[in-house]
């Protein structure tokens, strides 16, 4: 442990000063690294997969569950799609060096706010390896430097993806120590990450419910919470049933494990007759296991029953809680209390509705008429995303370059005094 | 302490209920009672100087410290003060209901990001009373919920200020239960507020640093840390000495109790032999108390030696510590080592010493040739302000209406699946 800690924060002197030259890499500089980045990982593509392939066996063999083995699983396609990841970032305009703020005052200070890395970002993730490519190449872009600490299942695959990007990172004009990792396994790495306020200057946890309660519970580093999806569907009285229906089998099964799958179907008591056998028999037609209050299993006596528990949990799996509301405003008082403020839907032709649920459902992203499925930097537009944001400080939804950069106030003068 | 804990989160429960329907209130109605808040502060003048009087007295008759007095004590123009504080907020823009991101993707679906308020802002805060005034004028201005929670030696005073403003914004229009004061003296409620995660968005902390450690030691809630100043002035060879002397002074003695008062003066040494001795004899005439390093004590024998504390120590009084540095880097270092990373200014006119101080330095404000007392919300054009931001996340430097607002992704569609 001691030594642990020891190692720990030896990484992160390392990066803090490393992040001080970093700060003067010019974009140019940044973006040809990048670029070369991208490609060493695919021309290192069939050693980073042989590694995975290893990992992935032992996890298999440890008896883990389908949906981290799914999380943990690289392919050609996955390699490929983080180099592109990379190469997205690299379109990307700078998010530095420019002033939001730029005036003079009366008495002839010059007053300006300039847009300036974090220094150090933590990040703290668990099975998924692109992950560590994602969030090197964002911090790159934004020139911070980066402690990575990614699960124990895992650390094989990312600590190859790792040196793949560091490698050609340092080759191409990026300082040394910018990208550090943490090789040793050991789950107190988190805590010990946490408490190092002052070298590291924000942490973001990437992964379950247990690993953000853990961070959020011990770090006195400033922490932006991410990922936990506990999102929700509802479905209005005058919804487009048919419309309903392919949404809720899209947001439930397009790809389970991920945080912005639906957990949670509610259904205006008027529509529940007709709607609820229909989605029923589609998503059970995917094998999806349906956890339903009294009054759906009055319709469909079949299902599970939801306990208080199934309202508050983020299944990652193929396992929907269903339940029957009055009206939109119990849907929205259900929402606030157990969703993790991550994605919700309203299916909905009432503009009123429409507007009422945007307004007070209290979540980083809501929709109307559409998948929670497209909370994601990509859909957004953004670019790849370091982490979805649930939290309402710094950042909000699908984090971006933006949510890695902080401001600083520059005050030219010629001795004035107060 | 059982008794205390529920009726805190019993505030807390009313004002997260209250801020949905403040989010409702229009910008006309929320400046309205701003402006009817001011003059009722004005309008029961005597009776809050009249509180204030006996808490002041009390304080005076426990040996209070002579800074803690000044924080304590009212006065008409202070109360004046506070008043056209909340006025120059009416005349802010509002600073929600804008768009900042408003884009169609290639798959119709139309994402929009919204500001929002963040629904319940936990204000902490020691002796000055005008903080409550503040704050409360920017959560109103921002749609925010606020709950205060004052030091106790002010408490009187604080509670008749929210008697006062709450009636007024009552009597205007804004919704009960908007703004909660906790009136109960605890030094436990800290920690109970720091822990209603879900309840309380943000809590900010006003106040020295052992109350700043330990919100941030205990907060599960995101916490914006503020206004420890340990802020530094930095005589570069080139400086303009008679600019320094007055710069220095007013840095040090025009409000020595206030964070962001010079605490260090860090002196280049080829110009120490000549600007220290003028420079001390300067503050000495203002009663400054000086500490300072082996080199400067051989300059001036008469000063007090400076110990490694006094390097970290935010005085907040008429002492300063000084120390001879070899260069510009070693002003650099000590300051990225010692600086509360509030407000550090640099005397020079060498512009290429400017810049690497400007880039260097990573401090919220970074000053050349002017004195650190101008790091305010007012001086910076932004009205009253909630805080100075010390730490990078969210907000940094002087925190006006926009630290106090969060966004929300609101994404439309007729459909989509991903």
């Amino acid at each position: 442990m001691l030594f642990m800690k020891e190692h720990v924060a030896k990484q992160a002197r390392r990066a803090k000063e490393a992040s001080r030259k970093l700060a003067w890499v010019p974009v140019e500089v940044r973006d040809a690294a990048l670029l070369a980045m991208a490609d060493a990982l695919e021309a290192n593509q069939d050693e980073i997969l042989e590694v995975n392939a290893k990992e992935v066996e032992a996890a298999k063999e440890r008896g883990t569950r389908l949906n981290m083995i799914d999380r943990l699983t690289l392919t050609p396609k996955r390699i490929a799609d983080m180099a592109e990841g990379i190469r997205q970032v690299v379109k990307l305009p700078d998010p530095l060096g420019t002033f939001d703020i730029d005036i003079t005052r009366p008495n002839g200070l010059r007053i300006r706010r300039a847009r300036v890395p974090f220094g150090v970002v933590g990040i703290i993730y668990e099975a998924r390896p692109n992950v560590t490519a994602d969030a090197i190449a964002l911090c790159i872009k934004s020139a911070n430097a980066c402690i990575l600490r990614g699960g124990s299942e895992a650390i094989r695959t990312n600590k190859k993806i790792v040196d793949v990007l560091r490698d050609a990172a340092i080759a191409n004009g990026i300082p040394e120590n910018v990208i550090e990792f943490i090789s040793i396994i050991d789950r107190d790495s988190v805590v010990v990450m946490c408490r190092l306020r002052g070298l590291i200057d924000v942490i973001i946890p990437r992964g379950g419910a247990g690993l953000i309660e853990r961070v959020i519970e011990h770090s006195t580093v400033p922490v932006i919470e991410t990922g936990k999806g506990v999102c929700h569907t509802f479905i209005d009285e005058t919804a487009n049933l048919d419309m309903a229906v392919k949404v809720c089998v899209n947001a439930k099964t397009s790809r389970p494990s991920v945080c912005n799958a639906m957990e949670t179907l509610l259904i205006h008591k008027a529509v529940a007759e007709e709607f609820l056998p229909k989605v029923a028999a589609a998503l059970r037609e995917k094998n999806v296991e349906l956890h339903g209050d009294e009054a759906c299993r009055k319709i469909l006596p079949d299902m599970k029953e939801a306990t208080e528990e199934d309202w508050t949990t983020e299944y990652n799996d193929l396992i929907l809680s269903i339940k029957i509301v009055d009206d939109i405003e119990e849907a929205i008082a259900h929402i606030n209390k157990y969703s993790s403020n991550h994605s919700d839907a309203i299916i909905t032709e009432d503009k009123l509705h429409a507007s009422k649920f945007r307004r007070w459902v209290d979540s980083s992203t809501v929709y109307v008429n559409a998948s929670t499925r497209f909370t994601d930097g990509f859909e957004f537009g953004l670019g790849a995303e370091i982490g979805i944001s649930t939290q309402k400080l710094h950042a909000r939804g699908p984090m971006g370059l933006e949510a890695l950069t902080t401001m600083k106030y520059l005050v030219d003068g010629n001795g004035q005094i107060r």
